[in-house]
């Protein structure tokens, strides 16, 4: 049997190192190049426009795409080759930055809540609930107790909205410390790209392996049968948008999607739709006066 | 001096008589066919990108698209051509359907209010606060003295969205009777497009013209300095799509965008990123017993 990209990605069972994780092997990478980038960029139109179309008709099914990495790792590229490859009104895309006051204010799952997809619709996150954990365990603000609790509260919230109807699938885009280096300087270097820099990212950088040991204990901790983590070896920008967009892919198809058929009389519709007089003029019914065409 | 999208497509001062616009004309239309969309799309790329850039800086600036017509008249083809154009993370989309109870609880721009865009950010309105000045016309559950209320109270908060640093950009998008009995029938044709069917779309067709003197009306009583209103001729779907793509295009053109450059010393940043010790192993730091690479 053909081995799927879920298989090839999904993280490994036992403790995790991610030093254990390739960032620039590309399994199951695409040969046919563009060719196959078209094809998986149709057959993903058409299955986002079946899960639409359901969703339409009453279905609950929904998708959550959350995507996580360090900074650069590509998670507003992923977001644009993946919307860019299906109709955007059945995408809701959310980027979760640092907290507000108002968010701060609430339950830390609060926000995330409140963006969540509606049925049909594949929601993407930018960043999610995973930060409220991550950032505290780097930056000491919470106990070890405490970020129990939070992972604890996050395999029950996903728990929670997988049994609602949404599958979830997260991805830890993988990055070596080498690819991060590369990217901030393309930053730097290029005054189109200037704008993202921000010298905070230099005090992040410089807590790479506590992040790296935070997000260790996160995909450890909030892996789970109904929300597995999956880790994309992310230093080739053309492979991760292909390897996510293949589980994408694989994950529609095996939802079983079709285009729902309303059971309505369509000769009946037709015949009522030929059957009328053709072109009537518009708006002069009421005006009668033929004053149209200028 | 070359004319413009705006100046072509701009509402025409006095009554408006819908018949006297042109549903299948294509004023300014691209001779270069998929070339001059290439280009567009490049040029839409850039410019969003460099308001989004800005909105990331401090700007207050925005852009609302807010998408009116028939059914089929192609709000959500001009969606996924205008944001399959950019980076979808720029662009926020918002459909109003009927309103629900909680909506209808409250003030009827309250619901629009919720969903308009943030700085940096293009939104596109499919459908808007007009819904609730058009079907209540048709439907005559509002009397004309309370229309006339809500057509002020939609100058005021365009008026007031503008003056906040948001540039709206309102498009009818004009259809035959005949165009849509097409579009219908093939809904009907096809069972991959069954599912948009709704026996109600046969009933508001019915009631085209008295749509059609509601169009009217709202185009002359909303059609503002601050927020003018376009008739995008929308017969062809091309057209249609690169019509709106243009109207964009010099929206953001006359906005002078250029991408910030923070004032950060770039040598000493070049200097910190390539002095660095290469590439440390992830996360091997910490565990110091090297028991990477699986």
């Amino acid at each position: 049997m053909k081995q799927t990209m879920h298989d090839a990605l999904v993280l490994r069972p036992g403790p995790v190192v991610l030093a254990g994780y390739e960032t620039s092997s590309k399994p199951l990478a695409d040969v046919r190049g563009d060719k196959g980038q078209l094809e998986q960029s149709q057959v993903l139109t058409e299955l986002q426009s079946m899960l639409y179309a359901e969703g339409a008709h009453g279905s609950r099914r929904r998708v959550l795409l959350v995507l996580q990495g360090m900074d650069t790792s590509g998670k507003g590229g992923v977001t644009n080759h993946v919307v860019g490859s299906v109709q955007p009104i059945g995408v809701q895309y959310a980027a979760f930055k640092k907290p507000t006051e108002e968010e701060l204010a609430h339950d830390f799952l609060w926000r995330v809540r409140q963006r969540l997809p509606g049925p049909g619709v594949i929601g993407v996150f930018d960043r999610s609930h995973y930060e409220d954990v991550l950032v505290p365990r780097v930056h000491r603000t919470l106990t070890d107790a405490e970020l129990e609790l939070r992972y604890a509260a996050i395999n029950e919230f996903e728990r929670e909205i997988t049994a609602a109807g949404t599958t979830v699938v997260k991805c830890f885009l993988h990055i070596s410390y080498e690819t991060q280096r590369e990217r901030l300087l393309a930053r730097v270097d290029d005054p189109r790209k200037r704008w993202k820099f921000d010298e905070a990212d230099l005090a992040e950088r410089a807590l790479w392996s506590h992040y790296t040991l935070a997000y260790e204990a996160v995909l450890e901790r909030c892996h789970t049968d109904v929300a597995p983590w999956f880790v994309v070896p992310a230093d080739s920008k053309k492979y991760r948008n292909w390897a996510v967009g293949q589980l994408l892919r694989e994950t529609l198809e095996a939802m079983d999607l079709h285009y729902p058929q309303p059971a309505l009389d369509w000769n009946e519709i037709r015949e009522l739709l030929t059957s009328e007089a053709p072109r009537p003029s518009v708006g002069t019914q009421e005006q009668g006066d033929g004053q149209g065409g200028e």
